[in-house]
């Protein structure tokens, strides 16, 4: 059996294709990603999932979603009833639903849709507990980073919504790409000094890793802020414009300062949420995973003072980016047998 | 003689037409300004400033900028080329241009352009110093905010560029209107408890104005985050955004209680900087100007704890919001008269 599962975020939608053998055990056959803005793309959304399966022949499909949350939906039920409408639409063979208790039909779907509202981290939490059955998740995507306690093999998050998350410090809204430069940090330093940043858009995070040498041009896989290129030097011209200069009045040295200053307080957020959750749960294993796992992820363990394992360990490194959509296809295949 | 005075801002352009008689008195004929986003319509510019002016026989233009720092210039000196450019070839009258020595004409914009970026507040400075010979002047905008001392009647800010003015706290990236709540603020209180922000743009200031009535629709003069309306219940939706939450699961009262720790940080920000200032030149006595010069400026000089005055007292409220309009014609005025 082939099952196909999707990760369908604002920004991003994965895809992990599973074949499962008699004996349960699965083969990761294909995984997959588009970069895909539901706030500006939503009403492709179908076409959209059939060209990431493309030829593959599939017996079901898994979904779990976060992209609800994009300002193009009133409210989250208006979303989730959406984008459920439009992945079943799309297929011909089951769907199934990541909810917070398991995988819903998408009867269940339509009758308690906050049920599947930014439910990703319980499909990753799955494939965590198999590398040890207490510990915490750390999952850091482009845009947000997902710190998610695993207690006797289960998930046990103490939020169970995403704004129950921000409380519980279980979501830290900070990622490897997207995230808005001037939201970490209120200065720079510059020349023995500290200067005071620009509230615009002007660089995200992924400007930062490009600098840092953290990331490769074609890790960088979002929009850039001014629509310009992804290049080096480009990054460097995006970052100068946070503290309102330029490359004619900021040399190279200076960029690359500012950058490791804003990706170390970064970290520092990143890991006081995982401290919390750790001292809280009493849990000091942390299994990084997703696009962040080294440069984010790992280094907020060690900041943080806790011992760490990749999910590398049981996937490959590509499978990791994609985890959520991993998890939610096991997450389906399990469903299927009951 | 009538002289018309534009601030060519990276959101907004204002205009003040200003008429002066024989003895050097002037009267303000009429003051407006248009929400023209120059990272989209930067090639109308001289359009847009010909229809600012309208029907109105002017015999001088006097301008300022601050536009030459949006993304779609590669360095200032290019987008100062092409304003100043724009702006010349506009009109058949004389035109100057507000740099940080005075007024300077066309040709040597060419020569030094970097005197002219963001020279807006030299301007505004100037009718500071009307009211007090020794003052601090500051002035809130849509965006940003000026600190500007004033000693012996002129302007002596330490900083002479933005990104000097970063450094010295003369000039806060905060705004009355444009400002991302999540550069203001990691975490807003909710339940007698802290919930941390989603680093999105999904809301700005002026949804935190509009909750508190701080301002009224017609003054939210910027577009929406999520090109909604601009009603309450409108900015209410967008700040329950900023939580991952909706107007399902917030209620209005804590919506309020968001709104009002938002707008506290954001003042105590500005009145950060203005003590900063205030200490190293020795002065106490704040000239409040701009948009936000009562929700902003005159609150961040109470929580300062320094004495305050409001341009009002020598302009309109509404010539104040387009102060550094009034000064840029002051200033021409003086220069053609020398």
């Amino acid at each position: 059996m082939k099952i196909a599962g999707f990760d369908i975020g604002g920004a991003n939608t994965d895809l992990a294709i599973i074949e499962f053998d008699e004996s349960g055990d699965f083969k990761i056959i294909r995984t997959d990603f588009e970069y895909f803005p539901m706030w500006l793309k939503k009403d492709e959304l179908g076409k959209a999932l059939l060209d990431l399966v493309g030829e593959d022949e599939i017996d079901a499909v898994g979904v779990c979603m976060t992209a609800e949350l994009v300002d193009a939906y009133k409210t989250k039920k208006e979303g989730v009833i959406d984008i459920a409408t439009k992945s079943k639409d799309a297929f011909s063979v089951p769907v199934g639903f990541i909810g917070l208790n398991g995988v819903l039909e998408f009867d269940e779907v339509l009758k308690n849709p906050d049920d599947v509202a930014a439910a990703n981290w319980i499909a990753t939490s799955k494939i965590a507990s198999r590398i040890s059955p207490n510990c915490i998740m750390i999952d850091t995507g482009s845009t947000t980073t997902d710190i998610i306690p695993v207690k006797d093999g289960s998930e046990c998050s103490k939020g169970r919504s995403d704004l129950e998350r921000l409380k519980t410090g279980e979501l830290v809204y900070s990622g490897t790409l997207r995230t808005n430069v001037a939201t970490l940090v209120d200065k720079v330093p510059l020349d023995s000094d500290f200067v005071r940043v620009s509230s615009e858009l002007f660089a995200i995070s992924a400007d930062v890793q490009m600098v840092l040498g953290n990331i490769e041009e074609e890790d960088y896989s979002c929009d850039t802020p001014d629509g310009a290129g992804k290049s080096k030097i480009d990054c460097m011209r995006r970052l100068s414009r946070v503290i309102c200069g330029d490359l004619d009045m900021l040399s190279e040295s200076d960029i690359e300062k500012m950058s490791e200053y804003i990706y170390k307080k970064q970290v520092e957020k990143v890991a006081e949420s995982l401290l919390e959750v750790s001292k809280r749960e009493d849990l000091d294993l942390v299994v990084t995973t997703g696009l962040g796992m080294d440069i984010i992820g790992a280094k907020a363990a060690e900041f943080a003072g806790l011992n760490w394992k990749g999910m590398d360990e049981i996937l490959k490194k590509d499978e990791c980016t994609v985890a959520p959509a991993v998890g939610t296809a096991l997450m389906m295949e399990e469903f299927l047998g009951q």
